[in-house]
């Protein structure tokens, strides 16, 4: 187990990978040309990679309390928790903002969880869930910011590598980052060898971006096409630990190349994904990331909690 | 090559592999639950299985004539051909039905291809191909009854087998039955070892089980939400050799069960596939086939032309 406020290792990620693997999904790596591998982690239970972090930390825990398990979230991370929740019978109460879409909403009632929609970004449902554990006790399950998280959803890394025999780079999408610093300690060392991780974030919510150039997690604004999944005001700071290192490249993408980059992952791919899901195939499609000649490249396509009607 | 009427074998099925190798992709396999595997077909290139048949079929003819290649098709096909038309730089004309959906015929003319819609169903609009080919010495690219392209389907099956370590039975949806005869073939023995294979087909479609039942190919009525995709009037001769053997089962399902299957496949596993392409997995949920304890199973979701709003 993960002693609390450490930093989190590639051990942690090995442990994690163990102690979740009958619950999630080792989802496929699809190569869509020689050397451009996609993630399919969207086909993920409950529509995310989400629930590798939520299983890992509810596992790690020890015996819960009766109040169950809580946890606030743009949409994926409640729907992952409800999902580990109702697969291991505990109680689950999930805080969500306004801005979170009504799929997102009645997905988490159709898992039996008990929400709660307040506040207009996922801070403010973040500090209503943080109010409502300290009355109930309930294990706080954080949507990036804590290390079983971390190590969980950095289970996806291992598969990539496994997978794909090795790549040169990942593209993944940022929002606290729990996802993105899990990755990178999943692929590599996190202060040396490894992959180069494009962490690709939309113009509108440049969480790391801004946290790198200020040297520490500062507030962002949330909105855009994003806001419902990569909608955390600041880098959480476990990841920011890991995402300062020397392998990680941040990139930024304008929404239009994100709502594009969602078009064609259906129209060629045949993949649905939220746009969210499809921020980090949009930094490749626009260009915001040129991938060298010859670069192995894997791509993680992370969310398809979304109405398909849209396409 | 293929001499024209002599019967298919495993080695063609592993010729043909070699040949397309470069110009399919090798869709995933998902796992969905332990012995449960889907075989993501349906991420194809074109959006079916039926590029595999179309280019083994096109690069085993040598030089082509300048009219290029020529089909018809519920759509599928057409869209396969018609794919593999443009990637090796040939002309292609496609005949489709007016059963054939909006979203097909769309697909067709953004791919380039010279499109004709005539007559109800697929057998008409194959007697108007035919007709045409005689006319103009185009290749003629059949949606089913061909070696060539039974042995490239088949390459569907190696790869299930790879993919999986070896199951004990695949479900696949069956038409004129080039897809099911090649995948018996790509799997294992005719005549003999190899896994079970489940051939499914609506109740308003039963071409092989009507075949089965008669002893030879019968003509059946073409009806329902399968009619664009599996709508041949009569099991393919070829195809009835292979299939009419031991290793197969044939199973109906109705409309109904694959209307279900589509829908679940979209809100458990994330996957958007048309009718058809959801035929077999509806065999499995809809209980009209039920696998032993521990029986690995593998179900091919084979087709994603379709409008996803739908769903
Ligand atoms: C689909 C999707 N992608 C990426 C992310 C970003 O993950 P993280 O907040 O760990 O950076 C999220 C977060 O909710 C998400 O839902
Ligand atoms: C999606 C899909 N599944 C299955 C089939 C059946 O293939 P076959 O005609 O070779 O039996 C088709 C044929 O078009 C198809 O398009």
């Amino acid at each position: 187990m993960i002693a609390d406020g450490t930093a989190v290792t590639r051990e942690d990620v090995a442990a994690a990978a163990r102690r979740i693997a009958g619950f999630v999904l080792r989802t496929p790596v699809l190569e869509v040309s020689p050397g451009l591998f996609v993630k399919l982690e969207l086909l993920q239970h409950s529509g995310s990679f989400k629930v590798r972090g939520a299983f890992n930390r509810i596992l790690s825990a020890g015996p819960l309390p009766d109040s169950g398990v809580i946890a606030a979230s743009g949409g994926n991370h409640g729907l992952a928790v409800a999902y580990a929740a109702r697969t291991l019978g505990v109680r689950a109460e999930i805080f969500v903002p306004e801005v979170t879409s009504p799929v997102k909403v009645a997905g988490l009632a159709a898992l039996g969880a008990h929400v709660t929609q307040t506040g207009a970004i996922y801070a403010e449902a973040a500090e209503a869930a943080a109010k409502r554990a300290a009355e109930t006790g309930a294990l706080s399950v954080h949507a990036y910011d804590q290390p079983e998280v971390i190590a969980g959803q950095g289970t996806t890394g291992l598969e990539i590598m496994e997978q794909t025999g090795g790549v040169d780079s990942v593209l993944v999408a940022v929002g606290g980052g729990g996802f993105a610093a899990g990755i990178t300690l999943g692929t590599g060392d996190a202060g040396g060898a490894g992959p180069r991780i494009v962490a690709v974030e939309p113009e509108l919510i440049p969480t790391l971006n801004a946290a790198l150039a200020a040297g520490e997690p500062v507030p962002v604004g949330v909105s855009g096409v994003g806001a419902d999944a990569l909608g955390a005001s600041r880098i959480g700071g476990l990841a920011f630990g890991v995402l300062s290192g020397p392998r990680v490249r941040s990139v930024l993408v304008p929404d239009e190349a994100i709502v594009a980059a969602r078009r064609t992952l259906w129209e060629r791919h045949r993949v649905v994904a939220e746009h969210a899901g499809a921020a980090a195939y949009a930094a490749l499609l626009s260009g915001a990331y040129r991938p060298e000649e010859g670069e192995r490249v894997a791509v993680v396509v992370c969310g398809s909690n979304t109405d398909p009607a849209g396409l």
